[in-house]
């Protein structure tokens, strides 16, 4: 049994190789089997824990995350998600490792994110704006600039201070780049090429009517019902709307719930899965002008993919 | 995080605290709350990983048991079932530890006959007979000397070695007892003051009309609706017939099952559940000459009762 903490994780297992992973299990999702989640609520409001089982029958391996959400622990400097993901070999039913699963996590959210950019976006775009910049953000941005060429970052956070500290944090590791703070969304939403939100709002963060022709979207931040941080009339401006995973978005994302509740937008007009695209494998988009959307809410056998993925190199 | 092997729970945690733990868990069980457990068939027939997961809310520490059963390990001499327990601290959402579950499974369930034989056996009973002497044995044998003053223990396989071999291993540890491997399972039965059996039968082991007077039987084995250790004749014999879990019972009972589809005994006529014995704190049996019947088949309240106490214990 092997126990890796997130530094060790980190420093082997990076973003290019989650978007390999994650592509490479689109191709034999029938190999791959889960289980509904289990959540046990704990305390007040959203305090529970969560457990999302999967099973690679081709890799013969067992993946298991265990997340619990904390809402309190922002005051005591300790992130509210937390994550352990524990690997069982299936050949001999022995459990191998135990892998800290809250960077594996926001990795495999930011691969997401990233092979959306790359199928939807224009292959040109080269300013990115996010909006939030709070613990799922610093792997958005690598996500996207994984796969496109990047020259320009556009940051919007509802407490500004955090957005410059966000900006610091990628000019450390990126010096090259244009890193602007922006304390108005509508000049972000404006300028960019892509718009990556990731927040936990329960309001729309951007006004459709401020998106450009030609402009991707990235939504990762809701990943429960009452949460709609996407403006809901962006998804009939669309050109396509993709979601990482259907039956998940159809349950917990509260943007798509509540436009197929009012009928302005049905399920059923969602476009694709994004395994398609990727099983595709050429750009999505048919029109420089179009508006794309991608809409994320996570599933188990993305864990899997990049658990694995970590575990084997760890073990190269 | 720490992690703790077998060897190092077993050689600090042992029977009479996981009976105490158990015991202990009766009198909260309003402050524990458990999922449904999680199945995924990861091969043919029983192949599969299984996932318990549950929450005291007391004392602020979630578990989750995750199970992988193998059924060709046997031939590579490795355990069919093999378990890890993880805890988490829902204070801050931290996880704490991973302790290998094994043991701690075979514990539990040998605390649970332990407190089945305590309230329910004669309290002068004195020979325990085993049917079945594979992996769950040893803690039965455990439980059941904990609680009465064995100094007789007539065994039974279907493999008459294997018995030979768990007669040598009780003598090793309790050279003063008197052990004694029988061919013939009906004169165990006749003999036994306390019947226990461990099997994965999907027959009855033993024939009820052989069952004297006075006796108490533990029935662990039957797990699933298809296997049916324990002759059901025995409850409408019995003068009480006792469930570790009443939900869990009903589905997993074989021998239970069957009795209720064929009206002969049913879910209705169960007496109790086992925390009602403990609770009240006295002999459960009304007459010396009845029999009496403790029917298991594990829930993952206990595996959090006998975890946790562990965790506790090895942080001392």
């Amino acid at each position: 049994m092997q126990v890796y903490s997130e530094s060790e994780v980190k420093e082997r297992y990076h973003m290019k190789d989650a978007i390999t992973a994650i592509e490479e299990s689109f191709n034999k999702l029938n190999q791959i089997k889960t289980a509904p989640r289990t959540v046990i609520p704990t305390g007040d409001g959203a305090k529970s824990m969560l457990y999302m089982p999967c099973v690679d029958l081709a890799k013969q391996l067992g993946t298991i995350k265990i997340t619990s959400i904390t809402p309190e622990n922002p005051k005591q400097q300790l992130p509210t998600t937390q994550a352990q993901i524990v690997i069982t070999n299936l050949k001999n039913g022995e459990t191998k490792a135990m892998l800290d699963g809250s960077y594996l996590t926001r990795l495999r959210t930011g691969a997401l994110s990233g092979i959306a950019t790359k199928y939807m976006s224009r292959e040109n775009a080269t300013t990115l704006g996010m909006i939030g910049t709070g613990g799922m953000a610093y792997e958005q941005f690598l996500g996207n600039i994984e796969v496109r060429p990047i020259n320009t970052v556009l940051l919007y956070n509802r407490t500004t201070e955090k957005a410059q500290d966000f900006k610091t944090r990628i000019l450390k590791d990126y010096p090259d780049l244009n890193v602007q703070v922006l304390e108005d969304v509508s000049k972000l939403v404006k300028q960019a090429d892509i718009i990556n939100c990731q927040t936990p709002s329960t309001q729309p963060v951007f006004n459709a009517e401020d998106v450009q022709p030609g402009t991707h979207i990235n939504g990762i931040g809701s990943y429960q019902p009452d949460m709609k941080e996407l403006d809901a009339n962006i998804f009939t401006q669309a050109e396509s709307v993709v979601v990482d995973d259907l039956e998940g978005a159809k349950e917990e994302s509260g943007e798509l719930i509540e436009a197929n509740e009012n009928k302005t937008f049905t399920f059923e007009e969602i476009n694709d899965e994004l395994k398609t695209l990727s099983q595709q494998g050429t750009l999505y988009r048919k029109n420089n002008d179009a508006i794309t959307v991608f809409k994320c809410v996570g599933a188990a056998y993305f864990d899997l993919a990049v658990a694995i993925g970590a575990y084997e190199k760890l073990n190269q």
